[in-house]
């Protein structure tokens, strides 16, 4: 495990939405990040599907660790969007997020989300987005 | 109360993900709604301010009601985008959408998400998005 | 006419695409802009409707002004999305877009699209999108 | 040449403001898309580079024609959003779009736009958008 992957496991675990909702970091590179979150119970809507707002955290996450890790800087998520494919059912997500272009203030990545049952991988939602620096030095 | 505010509050406690975060629903018509949430310490980030995905969420909710009451049928979210305009700090959030547009199959709306601390109003996220019919009648 | 609207003027007039279209400003303040843009014939696609691209020229080029003059400064369009919501027939495409958040860097703008026709103006698209700081110092 | 290709020039063919900005289809199947438009000084904004309204365009267009050909109907643009990575200067515009997710009645797609210059591309903006069957059957 290098430094990124355990930077990127401390940041989640001091975010307590992302302790609540049970976020995992499977890899996380410059350019590329996987995030896992085994479904709960808790995660459905009246139908019984996964909440979108379950999916959209998992993007907006996801993408924001691809910009942070690109950018090596502190980082703000400054807009996103998604589109919603199928209903979410099975028994993890899997977002999967890739960095587009990387400028000296800002990172564009997108994010493919999958849920994950008995092994098949379905994809659910697609974002694209926009990662800034903040305006504070990196810590 | 009218029916439409009955459902709509129906509606959100038979979805588990709204509990666990705590939604309320303060208002709904067929061109409007507002939502509450107050602010738990779980809702943060690292930062100590709420997690973006808590505000997606929020937008994602308040969208989805607007245009299944515009559209008066089962809906499901297709699409939205969403840009982070301040930190969110405070007590609560409050979620306000509107209708734009609603054609025979799909409603575009827009949604405001401010955070209120001490009586004042921040906003601190726009939505735009578009919600349609699903497949099936309405039970 | 003031100096704001008489930069629009001649900002407009620089433009060869902005001209080629035959865009017009028709006012222009720190946080709204109205431009307008008679249809031609050259603007329609294969149905007889304005095509999407002239409205989404609309929306970038009415969203870039009103960031601009609440930046005061150079700026590049970074991102926008545009909802669709009707057919585009008429005389007139106007574009009115607004501020929403202007922050140091960047400003978050939104903007209705309407076709007039016969003095009657119907909304035929929504956007919404950021305008950022150019890296230059203002000319 | 096939059937799609043959349909796709024929609509391109048949879009007024298409030809006026010179668009051409370079390859179409059901699941993706290439169209090229050279690029021509009236394209330009004030500071030399391809007007955003421009991309926005091939975005759009290119967006639109996976769309058809997946959904395999008559189709309208709902939406799309598009990100601009850096300033589109060079001799050609390339947009090339694939199909991310085709449902009963609409289609996710994504688009790459870029700049070709002296034989070298460089990605200039990315987008992401719906496309959905039009009302009426398919002529």
């Amino acid at each position: 495990m290098d430094d990124l992957f355990e930077w990127g496991r401390k940041v989640l675990a001091e975010q307590p939405f992302s302790r609540l909702l049970g976020a995992e970091l499977v890899s996380l590179s410059r350019t590329a990040v996987e995030m896992r979150l085994p479904i709960k119970p808790e995660f459905r809507q009246q139908y019984g599907f996964v909440h979108g707002g379950v999916l959209s955290y998992a993007a907006d996450s996801a993408l924001t660790y691809v910009g942070a890790s690109a950018l090596d800087a502190l980082v703000v998520t400054s807009e996103f969007k998604i589109n919603y494919l199928r209903p979410a059912l099975g028994d993890v997500i899997l977002a999967r997020a890739s960095l587009v272009h990387a400028g000296r203030n800002q990172a564009v990545c997108r994010c493919d989300i999958f849920v994950a049952q008995a092994g098949s991988e379905k994809l659910c939602a697609v974002a694209q987005g926009t990662i800034v620096k903040a305006r504070q030095a990196k810590v």
